[in-house]
Parts: C-alpha cells; sequence; structure tokens
C-alpha cells in the first residue's frame, strides 16, 4: 500500500507501517545493543539498560551531535518531531549509522486535544498507541514518586500537630515544624485537571490529615521529570530527589525530601525509570524516547542519559529542544549539553513558509480556523520580512559556536521565490540551508536536510556556554535577555530582586544553571510581538528555584503548570476494539 | 546456603531464593505457554496474553480447583497467601502440575505499614522488589482510567455551568444536569493518603472546574479494580466500565461513562492490565498475579480471568479468597465462581492454634504488643472452645456442597494435644485435616496438606449457589447472615429499606450479585465477638450498588476507603543502591 499523507491520517499511516517494523530485537541489534541490555516491555517496546551500555561503550565513538530547534513558531508548530525523525531517516537513507531522540508525551494533551507527538505525515516514531499510552509507565512511576512525597509531607504534618515532641520521639522524629503557608509542592496527575488546580485538602477531623490549601499540578511539570531529563545516572538522580525542597520550616529552613526521610523510596519508584525506551521511525531507524518535562519551568527535552546513549553506540545522534531557538536551544546549549557534557556539532532551526510570512507582518494565526490567503498564495515580501525573526536565531546559534543549519519544513503552497528569499536570507547570516520534504516522502525527502548537515557538522566548531556558574544571577539573566532575546535591559520586580539576594547567598545556587520562563511565541515576552521586536526591556517577576533539577527559574511568562480539559476533548473518540484489543480514534 | 526463615527475614530469603528462580520463558514454557502467549515486562516479569491462551485450550483439560480462605483470624493474620504458596508447593513436590492465583498489592500498605502480602518464609512469590512496587503497572492503569472518568466528569459540570445549551449543542453535546449533591466517585491515588480523604475542589475562577466537595479513595477500592477482578474478557470489561455510575442527574436519572463518553477512552488504558502476570514461587512453580480489588467494597481475591487461566493449563490451580470463610469463601462461593463458571473441587480452611484460643476466649491479640502467655503455652482447653468458630466455616464450605480440609499452619510452640485437639474437631465436622509446615519447610512441610487436598478434591461435589440472582435482595442479605454468620436475622435502617425499594425496580438487579460488608474479626458485625456469636441481629444500614462490577452492596461494618499514613511508615527504611540499582529496606 502506498502511504500518502496528503489523503491518509498520521494514524492510519503509523499502523500500515508498525505491519513492517522491525522486531525490537533486531531493532537493538542492528544498534549494536546487546540481548542483556535490553529489558522487554510487551511485544515492541524494551528499555534499554543505560549503565550496562554506558560502561560497555564509553570512550569508543562519539556520534556527531545534532541538535533540532526552530524559528519561533506559529501557535500550530513547525514540525520539530516531524524534522526529527524525517533527518534521522534522511542520514539513514545516506547509510550513516544514526538514532534519535524526542520527548515522551504527557497523557493530559493526549485525552484533551493534540497533536500525536510522535511527528506525523511519513516522518513517525511507532508503534504509535503504546507512544500516546503511558509506554513503559515512566509518567506514571513520576506520578507515584512525587505523590508519595506529598503524603510524607501531609502526614508529618498531620502528626506534629497531634502529638507532642515525646511522642515524636518515641517514633525517633523531631520536629520539623512545617510552615503550612510555605508548603512548596503541590500534588501531580497526569491529565488536564482543571478541577484539581485549586484545593482544600485535609478536610474533616484530626486523623484526616492536615487541613491546608493544595491543588494539583500536570505531572510532567513535576521537578522529579526535570530531575529524570537532567541527570547522569542513578546515583545523580538520587542526589538531586533528595535535595528537592518540599517547604520551609516556621523558621524559614529548607525541609527536603531527606528532611521528609522519603527521598530513598521516591527514588525506588525510577529505578527502572531511568532507563529510556527504544523505538523505531517508519524507516526502521532507532528513536530513544524519554523524559518530557514541561518547556517553561524545565529543560522541555528528552534526556541527558537518552543522548549520552545515542552518542556511544552510532555516528550521527539527532536531538530536538522544544519551541523557539531562544528558549529550547538556549535550554540545551546552557542547561542540558552542561550536564550532559555533549557537544553539538550542528543545530538545524526549522523553519515553515508559513511562519515567515506571520513574522513579517502577515494575519494572526488562529489554531482550528482557516489560514488567510496571504498564506496560502505566493507573498515574498512577507517571508523577506519575516526573515529578521530567523536572522536573530542564526545568530543565537552562532553565538554557541555551532554552525546553523535552516531547515525549510516543506508545505505544498510553498514557491520557489518564496524559498529562495529564505534560503539568501540565511545563507547571508551565516548558516546553511536546506529544503525538506520528510512529511510526505520520509527520510527520500529529507536527503537534502541530511547532506547539508553533514556538511555543517564537518565544519569546525567552537562550543561555549553563554555564562558560567560563577557568574550573578542578575547576571546571567540580563545576557540571556540582551544576546538571546535582544531586549534592551531586564526589569527586576521587588519579588524578584529579595529572591535574588537569598539565592546569591546560597552556596548551592553557584551549582545551579538558570531556566527561563517565557513565551515561546515571540523572541520578547509578549506573545503578540513577532519578527524580531527591538527596544524592549524584559520583566522578570520573580525567581523560582529548583535545587534538586539544580535550576534557577526567572519567570518572565506565565506559568500553567494544570492545563484545562476542553469541550470537546479527544476522550470522547477513544475506544477499543473488544475483538482486537486494539485502541481507536486515539490520535 | 540453607534458607532459614527462624533467623532469616523474609525479604533476605526472597532475595537468596532469586538467584536460583527460573527465567520467566523457561517457567512458560513449565506451564506449556507458547512464545507468542508472553508479554514480557522487564527480565523477570511477564503478562500472559489471556486471550490467545483460553483460545488454544478452552475445553482441554480442567484443573481441579482449590480455594484457600480462614478461620476468622486474628488482627495477626492467619497466614492464606503462605498457605496458598505453600500448597502449591507440596502439590508440586507430589509430581503434580500445580499453579497459584494471589491478588497484587497496593502502594498505600507497602509504604506506610505492612508484610509483604507476597507469603512469607520458605512459602513466597518471587520476585519480590516488582511484586510490591507496582508489578507490571496495572494498579497505575486502573488509577489513571478511574481519574480520567473524573476529569470528565469535573469538567463537563464545568462547562455545562458556563455554557448555555445552544453552546453545548455546537460541540454536540446535550446538557446532562449533574447533581453536585449526587455525585458519585471519588478520585483515586494507591496510597495511604488521609490528607486526601476529604476535599473541597474547582477552587478559583470558572475556568477552574467546578466546585464542589469530593475526596481520594484508594486505588484498589476502585470499582474498575472490582471490575478487573469479576470480568471474563474484554469485551465484558468494556461493557462493565460502561455501566459504572458517576452521578446522578438533578431529575434522579444515572450518569454513567457511557453518558459522559469516557469509557472507551478508561477501557483504552486496561487494554495490557486485563492480562494476569505470571510470578514464581521459590520452588520454582508458577503463580498468576492479578487484580487486588477491595475485600469489603469488591470481592476481594485475583481475578476470574487468572483462574479461568490456571484451570486451563494445570492439573491443580490453587487460589485464595480473602479473609475468613464468611467473607472471603462465600464472595468466592457466590460471586467469584458465579462470574467465572469454575467449580471449586476442595476447600483448605486455614486455621492456627493461636487463633482458636482467641475464639475460646484467650486474651486480646493486638499487633505490635508480645502475646499472653496463654498463645505460648499448652492450653488445650481454650483450643477446645474455640474450635466452635472453625466449625462454623466447615459447615459454611458443607452448605455450598464442596469437600472442606482444615490446615493447620504450624508455628513451632503449638503442641500435640493441642493438634490433636483441632483435628477431632474438624473430622467430627465433617472435613479432612492435615497440619502443614510450609512457612519452616516450604513444599516439603506441606506434602501432608497435599495429600489430604488430592483426596478431598476427588471426594464427589455437589456445588451450587446459596442463592439465585431472581432472589429478593432482602431475602438474599438474610439468607447469607442466618446461613454464614449465624445471625437469627437482619434489621435494616431505613435508608437501606429505600435503596432495596429501589434496587427492586432496576431490572438491571436481577443480574447482580450481593457483596457483603462485614467485619472480618467476628462471624457477627462486632469485631470484639470472638467464636461462634449467637443470638444476634445483623444491621443492615446502607446499601450501595456497583452497577459496573455487577455488585448490590449491604453495608453491615464500616467502610474505610482511604487509609491513613501512620507516624512511622515504611518509606522511612526504603532506598536503592544506586550501584546495583537495587531497592532496599522495602519488606
Amino acid at each position: 500500500m502506498k502511504l500518502d499523507p496528503t489523503v491518509m491520517k498520521d494514524w492510519q499511516i503509523a499502523k500500515a507501517a508498525e505491519e513492517k517494523m522491525l522486531s525490537i530485537a533486531q531493532l537493538a541489534e542492528n544498534l549494536g545493543l546487546r540481548e542483556d541490555e535490553l529489558i522487554y516491555y510487551g511485544k515492541n517496546l524494551a528499555k534499554v539498560d543505560y549503565r550496562k551500555v554506558l560502561d560497555r561503550t564509553e570512550g569508543q565513538k562519539k556520534a556527531r551531535y545534532i541538535d533540532v530547534t526552530a524559528i519561533t513558531p506559529t501557535p500550530l508548530g513547525e514540525g520539530k518531531t516531524t524534522t526529527t525523525i524525517g533527518l534521522v531517516d534522511g542520514l539513514g537513507r545516506l547509510g550513516k549509522s544514526v538514532a534519535g531522540a524526542i520527548r515522551q508525551p504527557s497523557g493530559g494533551p493526549t485525552f484533551n486535544i493534540k497533536g500525536s507527538a510522535a511527528g506525523g505525515g511519513l516522518a513517525q516514531c511507532i508503534p504509535l498507541t503504546p507512544f500516546s499510552l503511558g509506554l513503559t509507565g515512566d509518567i506514571d512511576k513520576i506520578t507515584n514518586a512525587h505523590n508519595l512525597c506529598m503524603v510524607a509531607l501531609n502526614a508529618r504534618m498531620q502528626h506534629e500537630n497531634n502529638y507532642d515532641d515525646e511522642k515524636l520521639a518515641q517514633r525517633n522524629l523531631k520536629r520539623l515544624d512545617i510552615d503550612p503557608q510555605k508548603v512548596q509542592l503541590k500534588w501531580v496527575i497526569d491529565f488536564c485537571a482543571q478541577g484539581l488546580r485549586n484545593i482544600r485538602m485535609g478536610i474533616g477531623g484530626k486523623m484526616d490529615g492536615f487541613e491546608m490549601d493544595s491543588g494539583f499540578a500536570i505531572s510532567v511539570s513535576s521537578e522529579i521529570m526535570a530531575i529524570l531529563a537532567v541527570a547522569r545516572d542513578l546515583k545523580d538522580l538520587r542526589e538531586r530527589i533528595g535535595k528537592i525542597v518540599a517547604a520551609y520550616s516556621k523558621s524559614g529552613e529548607e525541609i527536603t525530601t531527606e528532611d521528609l526521610e522519603v527521598a530513598g523510596a521516591m527514588t525506588a519508584w525510577l529505578v527502572e525509570a531511568i532507563n529510556p525506551t527504544l523505538m523505531q521511525t517508519m524507516e526502521k531507524n532507532p528513536v530513544f524516547v524519554h523524559a518530557g518535562p514541561f518547556a517553561n519551568i524545565a529543560i522541555g527535552q528528552s534526556s541527558v542519559i537518552a543522548d549520552r546513549l545515542g552518542s556511544n553506540l552510532v555516528d550521527f545522534h539527532v536531538t530536538e529542544s522544544g519551541f523557539g531557538a531562544d528558549i529550547g536551544f538556549e535550554k540545551f546549549w546552557n542547561i542540558k549539553c552542561r550536564y550532559s557534557g555533549l557537544k553539538p556539532d550542528a543545530v538545524v532551526l526549522v523553519a515553515t513558509v508559513r511562519a515567515l510570512k506571520m513574522h513579517g507582518g502577515g494575519p494572526e494565526v488562529k489554531p482550528g480556523k482557516p489560514l488567510p490567503k496571504e498564506y496560502t498564495e505566493q507573498n515574498v515580501e512577507l517571508v523577506e520580512k519575516g526573515c529578521s525573526n530567523l536572522k536573530a536565531h542564526i545568530e543565537t546559534v552562532i553565538k554557541s559556536g555551532v554552525t546553523p543549519v535552516v531547515c525549510i519544513n516543506s508545505f505544498h503552497t510553498d514557491t520557489p521565490a518564496e524559498i529562495e528569499a529564505i534560503r539568501t536570507a540565511a545563507e547571508a547570516a551565516g548558516a546553511y540551508c536546506a529544503v525538506s520534504e520528510h512529511w510526505l516522502k520520509g527520510g527520500e525527502g529529507a536527503e537534502e536536510l541530511a547532506e547539508t548537515v553533514i556538511r555543517a557538522a564537518d565544519e569546525p566548531s567552537d562550543f561555549k556556554f553563554l555564562y558560567d556558574f560563577d557568574m550573578p544571577v542578575k547576571k546571567r539573566i540580563e545576557l540571556i535577555a540582551k544576546e538571546v532575546y535582544g531586549a534592551d535591559g531586564v526589569e527586576f520586580a521587588p519579588e524578584a530582586e529579595e529572591r535574588i539576594q537569598q539565592i546569591e547567598q546560597d552556596p548551592d545556587s553557584s551549582k545551579m544553571a538558570t531556566c527561563m520562563v517565557k513565551t515561546h511565541l515571540s523572541l520578547s515576552h509578549d506573545p503578540a510581538i513577532k519578527g524580531r521586536p527591538e527596544g524592549f526591556t524584559l520583566p522578570v517577576r520573580d525567581i523560582m528555584v529548583y535545587k534538586g533539577a539544580g535550576l534557577i527559574v526567572p519567570i518572565a511568562g506565565t506559568i500553567k503548570l494544570m492545563p484545562g480539559t476542553g469541550s470537546d476533548p479527544a476522550f470522547r473518540r477513544i475506544d477499543v476494539d473488544t475483538q482486537t484489543g486494539k485502541v481507536e480514534g486515539l490520535f
């Protein structure tokens, strides 16, 4: 059967491809993995024992390491995951040994309103049903580890409330004196459960917990997920789990998970989750799926461990960093690469004619609404104007010392003149450029992109961080705002100033990275301003600290940690064929 | 290494045994399973594709089917799971092809205060760490399916509150008009989270859900878990999920998961969970672990599907029904066997000298307190008096038409005269009797028990239900109270009378079983009354209905659906060896 994405839905294509996919054993053998390095989960999934593989392969090879990021996207997205998968298959078609790494999706969007997050068209990660339905259980385990900490916290508050010091001492407990106003964590659940966003808990008698305001965030926003993404190994994971600050005492001391004596038990839930899951592209190339942290309060990309595996196993390892390069690539550059020790050899900037027209002054693009004619008819002028945004992201990548490759993610309404305008602008700014048709044609459509990426990766590179950890927090934030966003400066609200003073006094802060919260829909903090905004000051209204994940998080945007389920959610159309056991309507 | 339970802890024994356990492939081959009927989860676990196995084996053989239940236990338990595992190994030593079936434990007790629930001494189910830590994820999937229903319910209430009928119609929605006072379900989480027992949710603005009182129950008390235990196959599971009543409308109509359009998506989470997990005894015999429903509002035993598998695959299949025979066996008899179509060939009643002394008038037995000397020194008189309780349970089993075998679960302080007293009483009441030392000696210690069970199973049996579904609800309850508990009659509170009238008018109720809620610590409703209580009237204060699980649930005791985490919980002592990845202190 010819797979044609212009007439077939993504899940129909995936289903057809799954009939011919490699057995997981064959996929692993192709990747040079040994039988005892695989941990099977069902027929078509396996985790890879990261410890065994890293121990065996360390120092033997170092893949060319490619990051896929994007220009400032429209709300429809520019196809980064699709391009990541397409590039993997393009490199595969050129005979390179190659692997990819992408995030695990959250159950929230899957059952609400979503794309599959597995790519699209002829560039998808399969099998799609387990990918969308919890995979090997990592998010469930993060949910359990997180909520066990909340159980420990609230039960401790209850018991300290009910018992005097003597009774506590009988249980070998010292009073922690937790301040109910300064609890730092909420509970988590991996659905869009707006009704649990704000709750009053502990209602009832003295055996019904400690009464206080609380709420639920979506599981993928948990600090534990942020930790899973940056941990180098199980030891590092265990130590980071122990540093999570759950609350403060009434005298202002940090109450960590170690203080609650629950850090070990939390880690017990994660012993298997630390191993990445092995999947495949529709063209039978390996893809690691591991971690799915939020992009605002965490790095928003797959794990350090997955990239370390890919780097040791193949000649080209392709990873994805979420949103535009100002958010995704900046965190890849200054956080993920710092924690992994890996250095990128090329960075792909995904651009679409549609997004560039928007940045050039085209009408607003809204999900669920038909595109205005500016987007469906040739308009070279809008494209040329919009290239200011592309240029800003190219300059950012060049600042990191790595060669950028602009990938024009092809759409059937693109015209040769529009393409040429982008190519001219990209090359003038110092980037390579390639058109890619992976959505329509799979790896074959991505050959030009793959060839260009190989060439860019062959260029000498001089990767360097934007800031060192000894740089004061304020200066780091100003540097990111000016060098990456193009701001004139930063304005710190009094709350932020106060937090910065606390942070500077904390010796641990000199070991922590800076993880900005800002909209991905503009280079500035205002999502309405497209193109390359100038003459603005970035407002930082507060700063959060995640000591386990090792992140200082300046807030220059809104944080939504619990999305809402809409009035026409996807679960309405999902069911099971009880004869075959197949899940239907999932995508 | 000699494994000696008198000096080693259960987890130390398990760890030693795990070094020599069978590969899952070998275990499955011994059971006659084919490679493509296995679904691997990690190195030492696999699920069994129930559909493939049942289709291949249906009608080929029918195992002798043995249920293990107990006399009215002390709060310390009488060792039913240990005896189940011991009997499996005893039958194995006699050369029989044999399998067992036990429940999956909840994460709540594991991290709070627990025994391992995998048996004990030399009669354990292994490997122990995954058994205790979520196994193949079934409980997580039940949690997700249940909470997705709650998301659908609360989001629907929010949207109906915010939108008029026209706006709802644009989304193809009809107003359900859910009564916030008549929501039937709470959220679930698989921990002892007393602080979530009662919550106020939906606090905030009109986009923050629908504000109402709610709470969390422990996941294993979910109606979905009750359904997993009784479903015959995926079709049956899907239909039952769709019948769950989530709420009532303001006009009193049932609002089911189908009405919320979420039943299919809920089932999507359970497609793999319907397959039992294959584990092994320390003597390498197969054990199915599947489902772990509460014993009060559900059947409290492993699944119908696990028993159907065992029944088709071996010559002797041993299953366990929780608590004393008045609760566990009565539900096995009249609910589980009705839904499975299987008929037991023998029933093992586990008794200990300790429990019989308690029933004979011995002092109170309290967990965590040393046993009074009545329990550690010979006292034949107390044993003889206590046999009234044993006799009651023997009579119950005989009423079902099946031959009872009393298993004296041996303890080192038991004396020959005490044992003889029990044997005399058991045989006088019409039961076989055997002493078993499986805890101390494994299968070798259970050979007498195994031989006796074989003999009992060879007896002609005439298995018949205590009631038919056409019997009115009140009469069924009275029958159970009189015939099984020994009550003079039943007193129905006005709420119960009202509910019974509603139930009798509902045509579906004639397809539902009766699932009593009563303490397991006495044959009566009062846990303090030991022995064989007489002259009491059973008070039924309310009746709940679980239409998905197919259960009418009369309440003659207290229902705790969310236990509390104590002040010295097990999580304090759990940690991970980051070099080996092994979880420590779990047991």
